[in-house]
């Protein structure tokens, strides 16, 4: 295994930082590489706010479902979808561009997810911590006030950095499910529930718990998760985004 | 610079490959990278396509806008957005999830993108080239036959592997967008018409066209891109997607 993907399989979310802060240099070095990473026609559909603002890292961290770490978190990075910036340099050539559609959207949220994770794999390799912040999706009409956000341009990912405790070094990087479970050859292949049953299995005999209890598992997972309140705030939310891209003429 | 921000700089898209294969090891190392990125919730949203059927490669060259050189690539992954597979777990729990709604998509999306540029990155470590195919989004009906997608599971990124040829080493990286241009500190920045021309002159510059002519490249650029057959396509085909999410029942 060479260096890569020794720091790849290394690399976990790291939620508690040092006071040690992200020099100027290590924050051009992120962004650099978020810069480097592959782009649909290279055109970088994605603006990127680095918040230095210690009350919007607070308000923030308010509408990404409460979690107080990302208030204090050295570097703090939303990745954008712009459907807008290349529609104002085509307008700033005299052109009438059409209206963003869904296929703009789904690839500049590719764009800029993709940018992001060049991001993560850089702070890495600097020995910097980070975590993807999914929440950044929901508050839809708050977040927009908070960022000056026009009419499509929806966060795609948020990044928080900062230089790990030793407790977050030392944590166990979560189990994944098993590669066949996850890999299918040409088609898609529908999964069993005894498929499932032993994906999830395997898995937590990898993280150490021989003794999982697949349906209590999923249901107190599912109560935590999927039919909780800012899972459900996070359609709400997705779904007013989506609305600048439905009035897409075709 | 270390070695993972130099491979990460260094990276560049290849579309034309050796005859070299790709082994089974070096396609177990990209696929466990992918794993190994981060997930929301340590989910894995997306299931990974592994086309190996050379008709079904000649298909997808054919539906991602006619693109010869997929149909010949050693390694063919299709990420999809998996909206589907939590809730059959779930249901085998004896639960009966919600409708997956317009927030699940984009943190699947987001999921799958994220898992496909560490396979990227992993593939440039072992000499590989890659290419992602946006493309992927366009011919909804004719996708979801040829890779029997169900319901509720979206191609969220494509990518195609193989050795790079000589010529394809040699080809400059292309220049990317200032800085300063694709961040704002805090909250969206509106770039001014002047800020747009500034930024392309300068990408230009670096890529040794001082010549730039900002309004003829744009329109020439509109033409061929934004207001293509193949972006308006993409953006129809990604709205039949997305009618999956509309019946999410809140």
């Amino acid at each position: 295994m060479n260096e890569v993907l020794r720091q790849l399989a290394a690399r976990k979310s790291v939620r508690v930082y040092t006071d040690e802060p992200v020099t100027a240099e290590e924050k051009r070095a992120i962004l650099q590489a978020a810069f480097d990473a592959p782009s649909a026609g290279c055109q970088q559909f994605y603006t990127i706010l680095d918040i230095t603002d210690p009350a919007l890292k607070a308000r923030l961290a308010d509408l990404c479902d409460h979690q107080p770490f990302i208030a204090s978190a050295p570097l703090v990075l939303v990745f954008l979808a712009d459907c807008r910036r290349w529609n104002e340099c085509y307008r700033a050539a005299g052109l009438t561009p059409r209206e963003p559609g869904p296929g703009d959207l789904l690839l500049a949220v590719a764009d800029a997810c993709i940018a992001a994770q060049n991001a993560v794999t850089a702070a890495e390799s600097l020995g910097i911590g980070s975590c993807y912040i999914g929440d950044v999706i929901e508050q839809c009409e708050d977040m927009r006030a908070a960022l000056a956000l026009p009419a499509a341009v929806v966060p795609a990912a948020m990044l928080v950095f900062g230089h790990p405790t030793d407790q977050q070094k030392a944590r166990p990087k979560p189990a994944r499910l098993p590669a066949e479970y996850i890999v299918c050859e040409n088609t898609y292949a529908e999964r069993t529930p005894a498929g499932h049953r032993a994906a999830f299995a395997a898995r937590a005999r990898e993280a150490g718990r021989p003794d999982f209890d697949y349906d209590a598992w999923m249901k107190a997972f599912s109560a935590r998760k999927y039919e909780s309140d800012f899972s459900r705030e996070m359609s709400r939310s997705a779904a007013v985004y989506l609305r600048d891209f439905a009035r897409w003429d075709g």
